[in-house]
């Protein structure tokens, strides 16, 4: 049987061994690294599906547990799956609802069956197993699933990290084993571990050992600091086969995504584009720049004059700021749009860097520019 | 000098004459009758300028006392004026502020020279006079800008609404001798006098002598009867010149559009097609359609069957209603986009109607279908 999901490694940069590749799928191919739009609940927040393909993007994000418990997995299966509900003809990602379960739900209980949690709507109680999860994201379609994980604290103990990895490896094959759908969905392997490198080791080789299309990195981006992602980054990815894609959960910020390549990531998604850009916050190739603030008022500047999205093209900061002010929706929409934009370009860029061998110089060159090298880095 | 707005009449229809005509602006031409979106601060709400032209609008109403608080008629004249400031290259109309001082504002104290009121976003002393509007209009930069005028309640008594008739005549000679680009801006007369003939017959009288380019039609659809309004409609239009365009000001219910057609009105905007929208519910041909309601959780019909707009199109019932439930500001993009478009195709629906001299046939249909023939008829 075709699998589902089809990486192929085009290239590697010379001095880090980042990777030029693409990911094919039922629903299309997209160059990688890349990052992916966040549309949580069937819909990237303020978003027309025209608007994401003519910003690039190859495939989003949604969410599991959010659309299982709204509109509820049946809705979406009868209007005949994800891509036909959204109206999105490109890739779909979703999670499996477990890093929700652990953040959003209440008085949740861990078993080696699953989890009993509340629902964080109306409190209703609720419980997601591997094979419910499975069966949840069988029936929304997308081309991309992930399997079922815990996902503990960064800096929980190590005792309680190997326990949930062990678990998580027990339900990734439980998954498997549910997955109706193989030669349309492709479903990843999340590797767990925290920060303790045996463990990631682990878990990678269980994981590995089950032969996933792809698989993810988990657990990261949950309060530790970029160093120690980079360090775990460092010796995870080495731990997975060549010929997958990696795709690093919930990481978004551009630091972070360049560091994430240069460890030789290609995915990537994140819902901090967009949230900040809901505060009129906006990511420049100078660094962040608060639209919202009164110094703009008069200033008839695109957002970032580097740049030559929809947005910039056509928008001042003075108008988008008023918009924003007077609590008009066009402004989030504005600012949303920027920011995806400036993330799905700068990783066009990345690749670019990446066929030309000067990645590192691209990094140093787009640090400085923003504002990383600076003592008080933006910690964005 | 050759007038900024010109109008011409194509044909009348036979039976009623309606009236089917273009007007000429500096940012184009568009024929009528027609409906005008709203966007109150310099944006439709939810609407990219791309939306708007998609869905044939010809020209946007912007307000102008919302833009004189916020963010004031300098930075929008020194963007190059409301269509640099919105990224609109069509016809842009402002509304003088007056009705917005008489409806939003706190404490307002009328005189001959103008009006003061306090600020509805904090309280601030303010003056507006007919002087002082029609310098922020002129700053706008609308292609058509309204006169000064009060709009007195409808049920106001003779002798009240008499003064002010006379008074709003003054203040549109003083707006007049005050506009400062004739040649770029068309300043429309309003004409006033609640239900009384003999008063809405002297304001038209006084108004016409001044020589406008353009007369809208005030103090209707402020809480009278639809039958009040058409009466009023039927003695106040005779009054105005054929040569002339006529605006009635505040009515956008699809009844109220079409018999206002019948009674020569050419021009028509409203908040009603957004803001209805926001709450979930749309326009269709078969009249009202509250999407949000449970009913359509599992309906993946479009909004309108009989509809060819973008949201009809590629969207259905099931997925707006989860976006609305789900608090997603897509889903109202969608329903206003519907409304919008509904209310700008049923005017190019009853241009052909007059082409053809069948507007009453029209009418008669369009009101059975949408439900207005019932004993419990939609009140919009």
């Amino acid at each position: 049987m075709e699998p589902a999901i089809k990486y192929r490694l085009i290239k590697k940069e010379k001095h880090t061994g980042a990777r030029l590749g693409e990911i094919v799928t039922p629903h299309g191919t997209f160059k990688t690294p890349m990052f992916m739009p966040v549309g949580t609940q069937a819909s990237v927040k303020t978003m027309a599906p025209e608007d994401l393909k003519e910003m690039g993007a190859g495939i989003i994000l949604s969410n599991t547990y959010h659309l299982w418990l709204r509109p509820g997995e049946d809705i979406v299966e009868k209007a005949g799956g994800l891509h036909k509900f959204m109206n999105w003809d490109r890739g779909v990602l979703t999670d499996s609802g477990g890093f929700q379960v652990f953040s959003l739900a209440k008085l949740r209980d861990i078993s080696e069956e699953g989890v009993a949690f509340k629902s964080h709507l109306n409190g209703e109680k609720l419980f997601l197993s591997p094979e419910k999860a499975i069966h949840v994201e069988n029936a929304l379609g997308a081309d991309i699933m992930m399997s079922f994980d815990e996902c503990p604290p960064f800096f929980e103990s190590y005792d309680y990290v190997k326990k949930s990895v062990e678990r998580t490896s027990r339900w990734a094959e439980r998954g498997l084993i549910a997955h109706q759908n193989p030669a349309t969905q492709g479903l990843f392997g999340i590797v767990q571990g925290a920060g303790f490198e045996d463990l990631r080791r682990q878990s990678a080789r269980d994981l590995v050992g089950m032969d996933f299309p792809g698989y993810s990195i988990g657990g990261l981006s949950v309060g530790e600091s970029k160093g120690e992602m980079n360090r775990v980054l460092d010796f995870t990815t080495p731990m997975l086969p060549e010929d997958k894609p990696r795709y690093l959960m919930g990481v978004g910020s551009p630091d972070a995504l360049i560091d994430g390549v240069i460890r030789g990531v290609d995915m990537f998604d994140c819902v901090l584009p967009t949230r900040i850009a809901r505060n009129g916050t906006t990511m420049t190739s100078q660094g962040r720049l608060v639209v919202k603030n009164a110094k703009y008022s008069e200033d008839f500047r695109p957002l970032d004059p580097k740049c030559d999205c929809y947005v910039c093209k056509n928008y001042t900061r003075a108008y988008i700021r008023h918009l924003i002010k007077a609590d008009e929706t066009f402004g989030i929409h504005l600012t949303s749009y920027h920011n995806l934009y400036f993330l799905i370009n700068l990783m066009h860029q990345v690749q670019d860097a990446i066929e030309q061998d000067n990645l590192l110089e691209f990094r140093e060159a787009f640090f400085e520019e923003y504002g990383y090298n600076e003592n008080n880095g933006r910690n964005f």
